[in-house]
């Protein structure tokens, strides 16, 4: 009997954000890998034994997966947001194309869900209404000078962008001369967001601007958004902001 | 007694891609406000009132939901996939701003959903693996050069990128001339995926390369996602595809 592997996005954080196709997946599932506070958001299931790992080894976990798969279970590999954002859906596909005589009969399915980008938008209002862009700060796997390239082409060019992997405590540099090399480019009066912990009950949001855009309010469950010269902020008769992009560009470049 | 309006992702069209969060929006609404074609893919309920448009009165669209929020009404504004991209949320943000007077003391929700993107890249496999961005390329609301801009800069970053609204009957140039200019920058073995109604019955896929891509392989519900230099494609014992970007870049651009 052939197993199935499942890439599944549980969303931002709530349940209420989970889809009901993703619920579907891992309620099938024989197998839950993931890391594990990840797996720790899946309701406990008899029959369903979870593999947590710790989120380093992304390429071994997606090895694992496929090898309960290529032994007849039914295996569901769970990522936060969206699995192919940043995520587990790409290292499965690697992992595959490294070994394909042992994997590459594996029925995969990748299941979509809320990315944090999209998550943080919706709490925010909508900075995402124009062209944007998702950048991951983190250079374990690529080069900076690469990711310094790319924050000044969004930049330079109008999109919003939102900064996935802001910061961890091991590379706590990378923000703050992310938003130095933006603040060479974009007015200092451009709004600047971090949402933290989106949906969940330590949610934390701050407003600011690039100007005194403080590093420290990102941690490693921040989407950092950065809007272009046009993103607004808008205050409600109660006291509340949302911020937005209007969907109009009146002017040329 | 004052009114709601929620602002709602439906997610790209199969039910099983909507969240709890969506459905629960939808249930709690006495008037649904949206694109006719959105609207029918909501369930019918006693004592609910739609008020299907055409998807070109935006902004008179969501003036609509905020007279009824304001007249107590609780009001769900229907957008496919995520309202926070190219969709309405920003438009109500920007008829909010227009007249505080009427409006500023609604109360606000932004229901965040799978948006076409996401959608399209589980279909495909992982092609947003790395940094990405999605362009509208339609020109009702900014100036074709700004997307001239946008398409060279992303192109020239290294982003995938993921073009929205690519063809219409009012607009049946724009991906030609967009693809023409990318083969300006980028291989002509670069990945392109078509993702056309994804998740529903009529679903279409085709996957070609930037020097054989058909533009008439899109209409309106198409996603058309252009892979960089390192996207590629994995062909399974089955002769199924996949594409996806590997999360690592080793070089420098």
């Amino acid at each position: 009997m052939t197993g199935h592997v499942s890439i599944v996005g549980l969303g931002p954080g709530g349940p209420e954000h989970t889809t009901p196709a993703a619920s579907n997946a891992l309620a099938a599932a024989t197998d839950l890998v993931g890391y594990g506070p990840y797996l720790e958001r899946v309701p406990a299931r008899p029959q369903q034994t979870k593999h947590p790992s710790d989120n380093r080894v992304e390429i071994e976990r997606a090895r694992t997966a496929l090898e309960f798969a290529r032994a007849g279970r039914q295996v569901a590999i769970v990522s936060s947001g969206d699995a192919g954002v940043f995520a587990m859906a790409a290292t499965v596909f690697e992992a595959i194309e490294q070994d394909p005589q042992a994997f590459s009969a594996i029925d995969v399915t990748v299941v979509p869900g809320v990315t944090a980008m999209v998550a943080a938008a919706a709490r925010l209002g909508a900075p995402l209404g124009h062209d944007f862009c998702a950048i991951s700060l983190s250079d374990n796997l690529k080069p900076w000078d690469v990711i310094v390239e790319r924050l000044k082409a969004a930049a330079g060019a109008g999109f919003v962008i939102a900064l996935y992997n802001p910061t961890s405590k091991a590379r706590p540099r990378q923000l703050n001369e992310a938003l130095e090399i933006l603040r060479g480019i974009l007015p200092g009066e451009t709004q600047v967001a971090f949402a933290t912990a989106v949906s969940r009950p330590e949610e934390k949001i701050v407003l600011s601007t690039l100007a005194d855009a403080d590093p420290g309010c990102a941690d490693m469950r921040t989407l950092v958004m950065i809007g272009t010269e046009a993103t607004r902020q808008l205050t409600m008769s109660d006291g509340t902001s949302w911020i937005y992009t209007p969907r109009r560009a009146e002017t040329s470049l």
